[in-house]
Parts: structure tokens; C-alpha cells; sequence
């Protein structure tokens, strides 16, 4: 007998090895695979509730109600949900965050993570890691990597089963810790909506296409070895080259903010004296710098003595999503 | 007879499309090539006198005596001017610029412009525009440019003889300016020394080269028809695109400064608003923003405006290097 209701939380994620264009936009199938580090620290949690009473999904987001394209989205998703189980009924989604919305923390990775997972539950349907990370990926590409725990790497596949997220490393393997340096932007930010669409504009895609399998080997051998300058190294190559094609596409994606600049000078500084730390930067101008957590005090207060830096959040690497009771 | 001394005039210039990366180190072959202006409001006056009494070059730079690499460079280059008429004496070399060294104002395409010129002639030698374009190229790649008047085009080429600049268009046939917008840097510049030769070791340098043809095609075009917008479209993407690669080469090269984004994000909404200007960056922070003669004035005061300009240097297009009576 189906259950009607779930709760479930995931964890944003912070790409190492990123995801940019996709071969099929539709499935959000990736054209490389990727490889991220969950954000214990930070939340997202989502409550489902199938009930015959609606005529429409309702979904709030901390305390607001979706409405337009954001809601045909969410509905869209939750279509292929009820498909999974001959579910018929609307469902009420409730779906908070513990962190700043609009912080340029991607957070539909959390979000349709924690969707999957409690939409799935509240249909009746049992599904597997793998299952579910397919699942997630439908609604947001870089969610199936919030789907397990730890350090997880989204396998490129070619097709809708073959393209999953699988963790190659738990949240308790490697004491790292993520400090968003959340920056004044001084400047409107550039939409995304139809920037992995625009990726194959870029004269340079193909070449960071083509070049990120040995990046992925890379990623994963520092981070199965524990080795913090090899991440550093692929990771910040890694995120210039898929600005770097940002910046070349058609219109151009300019992300990076003047003080983004000023952050990732500083990080370059700070880690030529000898301090382990590196920046990463996805579709925001805020910049997450990786540590090792035994120097995450003097990296955040050094972060917030640089100009333009508004506020630091910290988080460690985080668990799986999970159902709560 | 031969003279024994000469002096010439040249002026730095600024390139559209961009010259980063050569097939041959040694003799300046570039791996694509190149558009730019000559800024006729900036000056270098360089002399040159053979004289018997000398046992090695003497070299002022704005009063300074150059040493060391600088000075082997020059004289290296001297050489080449040495061999071309038999003269064995060493000479002694003034060379004086109206605009600020170190400004980010790539000054050596002016200093080896006007130092061909001026050596070949108090050599006794007279060249021709291509032979003294393919004579400054020995001494600094972009340097050929600043040879022939106005809108110049330095053709690729794959040999020492056929790799010259030439003049596509005359400096009066188009109204434009250069506002050269002086940024604080606040962060020490990367040197550039390694520069060109670490082109190949981006994943980008590639697709950069090959797709040069088609920017120039486009730039030769803008400038033929006086096309301002097709001009800003083609310079912008061509400078994001060798920013791109210096920035993913190992190590990486990163010239824009804080400063730098802020100004280029400005340009980019004056541009939206109507206001007609582009901006392009040349291995520096600095940021070179051109637009019709007729606005300078507006857009001027407006970079004034911005956080972290320091001082704003205007320039209309100049003419080809010349000996001075």
C-alpha cells in the first residue's frame, strides 16, 4: 500500500570538475562527466504530499509560492515522479533551505535532489541509489550528484540510464572544507537560462570537452589519494577553462565580478606563502575556496578582510540525501 | 656615402585582432595573424649614431642606460641592422617616448619601429616599408605594426620574408579613439616573459589559431566599411579569447585586473544603452576602450567615474613610422 507523504533532505554540491553544455538537453545528458563535494553544511528540505484535493501541484519555496515557468518546471518534473507510479493525484511540495537563496549557491542541485527523493517516497516507489540519481538529473543536471554521499562523480553515460552520479569517496574520507566568500556583484548578473544551450558556441568547448577525461583522472586520483595540491591544481584549471568558454559564447557569459578577481589573486597569493587553498567558481560570481580544514579559521578571516567580501559561509563535506522520519 | 646617424619617430599601437603564440620563437613567425591601429598621439623618438669610440651598444631609455638582458636584447637586435650594411661600429642609441613606461602601453612595438627606421638609416641602408616591417619584427613580434600607417594588417606568413605588416587602411579614413583607461592594479602583474612561448600549453591555443582567419576576415571587413558595431563584436570576442588562453595556460597568465572587469562590464552596458564603444586588452590590466571620436568626450568622463581608474590617455589614429629631418 503507497504511502501519500514524504520528507527528505540533500546537500548542494560545489563542482570540482565541472559541468558545462550538454549532448542532450532534453535528458540533461552531459557532453563530460563531473565530479563535485557535497555541502554538509548546507540544507535544502522537502516535503511531498500526494492529495486528491488539488487540481494543480502547489509548491512553495522557503515560504513563497511558485508560480509561471518556475512552477511548470517543478510540475514537469514531478509529471515523470507520478509516471513512476501511476500516480494520478497533485501533490503539495514544501521546500526549504538553511541557506541564503539567491546567494549564487546553486541550489536546485539540493533542491530537485530532495525532490526525487521525497517525491519518490510519497509515491510508494522504492528507488535505488542509482535510480534515484537518474532521476534527480532530469530536474536539475548537477542534482544527481547531490543524490549520494560524499565526493561523487557523475559517470557521462549515454543515455537516460547510463548517466548517474555514484559516490567514490565518503563525506568523512577527507577533512576539506568549502568557504563561499559571497561577493558584491557592483554589477547585474548575467542569466544562465540558456547558457548550457549556448555552450557549443564557444569555440573552445570542444577542446574542454575533449580534454576532461584526463582532468576527471585527475580529480579522482586526488581525492582517492588525499592529495590537496593535485585538486588544487586540476580544480582551478577546471574552472577557468569552463569560464573561459563561458566568456567566449554567443552572447558572452561574464560571471566573474571585480571582486571575484580579487579573491582568486588572493587565494593564488595566500597559496604561494604556503597556505593550502584553492578557488573554484560555478555560474556566480561568488567564489568557494577549498581548505584543508585545519586552516579554514585563518582562510575565512583573511576572506573577509579582502574588499568586496560580504559574508563567508562554511560547510564540510556532506552525507547523501536522505528521508527523514 | 654612408650617414652615421638618424633619428625616426614611431607609435605603439593597439591590435583588434590579437597576435599570441608564435611557430617560430627565434624569428617572430606568429601562429595566425593580426589587425591594429597605430595611436598617432602617443610618441617614440629614437636616435641612433655610429661611432667608432664605442666597444659595446649604448642604450637610454628615457634618460636611463639600459643593462643586462635588456641591453643584449637591443644589441642583439642591432646586430641584425649591422649585418645588413657592413657597418662593424657600435652605436649609440637615445630613445625617448611622450607616453608613461610601464602604463601597460605595450611601448616595445614603438621602440623597435622606430629603431629600425632609425638604425637601417643611419646604416646607410634603405628599406622599404616591408623590409623595415619584416626588420622590427626580428626585435618585438607586434612591432612590424607599427611600420606602415593607419589600420595596419601583419600577415602571417611562414618565413622570415613573408611574414609582414602592411597598411589596410589610412589613419584619416575613420574618426575613432582610444581612451586607454590607466587601472590600479592591486595585485602584482604577472610577467609576461614566458608569454608567447607558453601559448601551447593551453587547451585553447588551438582553436584560437585555427579560428583566427575567419576574425580577421571579419576585422579586415569592419574596418574596410567602417562598420563600428561588427568592429566591437570581433575585437571583444578576439581579446576574451586570448585572455581565455593566457589564463589556462601552465602556469596561468592572468593580466585582468578587478579594475579591469568593472570597466569592461561598464562598456558592455554603455554599449546596450546605445553609446557606441567596445573594449579590448592587450597583456596587461589596463583596458583600451575605442569608439567613435565623436563620443570620446562622453565616454571619457565616464571612465573617470568608475572605481579603480586611475587616469585615461586618449589617442586617434596615427601614421607609419618616420625619420625626422
Amino acid at each position: 500500500m503507497s504511502q501519500s507523504s514524504a520528507t527528505a533532505v540533500a546537500h548542494p554540491n560545489i563542482a570540482f570538475i565541472k559541468y558545462w553544455g550538454n549532448q542532450n538537453d532534453a535528458l540533461r545528458l552531459p557532453q563530460n562527466g563531473s565530479i563535485s563535494m557535497n555541502l554538509g553544511d548546507l540544507t535544502t528540505r522537502t516535503s511531498v504530499q500526494f492529495s486528491s484535493g488539488l487540481s494543480e501541484d502547489r509548491i512553495s519555496v522557503n515560504g513563497s509560492f511558485l508560480k509561471g515557468e518556475a512552477l511548470s518546471r517543478v510540475s514537469r518534473f514531478m509529471d515523470q515522479v507520478r509516471g513512476l507510479a501511476d500516480e494520478k493525484r497533485y501533490a503539495e511540495i514544501e521546500s526549504v533551505s538553511n541557506f541564503p537563496i539567491g546567494a549564487g549557491i546553486a541550489s536546485s542541485a539540493a533542491a530537485f535532489a530532495a525532490l526525487a527523493l521525497a517525491g519518490s517516497a510519497a509515491a510508494g516507489v522504492n528507488l535505488s541509489e542509482p535510480e534515484l540519481s537518474r532521476l534527480a538529473r532530469l530536474g536539475s543536471g548537477s542534482a544527481c550528484r547531490s543524490i549520494p554521499a560524499g565526493f561523487c562523480e557523475w559517470i557521462q553515460g549515454d543515455s537516460d540510464e547510463t548517466s548517474i552520479a555514484v559516490s567514490i569517496a565518503s563525506p568523512a574520507s577527507w577533512q576539506l572544507t568549502d568557504l563561499i566568500a559571497i561577493v558584491s556583484t557592483e554589477h547585474k548578473k548575467v542569466g544562465s537560462t540558456a547558457g548550457h544551450s549556448g555552450a557549443a558556441t564557444s569555440p573552445y568547448q570542444q577542446a574542454r570537452v575533449e580534454s576532461a577525461p584526463e582532468r576527471l583522472v585527475e580529480c579522482r586520483n586526488a581525492i582517492l589519494h588525499r592529495n590537496f595540491d593535485r585538486l588544487a591544481e586540476v580544480s582551478e584549471r577546471d574552472s577557468t577553462m569552463m569560464h573561459a568558454v563561458m566568456m567566449t559564447q554567443n552572447p558572452p557569459l561574464f560571471y566573474w565580478a571585480p571582486s571575484s578577481l580579487t579573491i582568486m589573486n588572493a587565494v593564488a597569493d595566500w597559496r604561494a606563502e604556503g597556505l593550502p587553498c584553492f578557488f573554484t567558481l560555478d555560474a556566480g560570481p561568488n567564489v568557494h575556496v577549498l581548505c584543508p580544514s585545519a586552516v579554514a579559521d585563518e582562510i575565512q578571516s583573511r576572506l573577509l578582510q579582502l574588499s568586496g567580501v560580504q559574508n563567508v559561509i562554511s560547510s564540510r563535506p556532506g552525507g547523501a540525501a536522505q528521508i527523514m522520519p
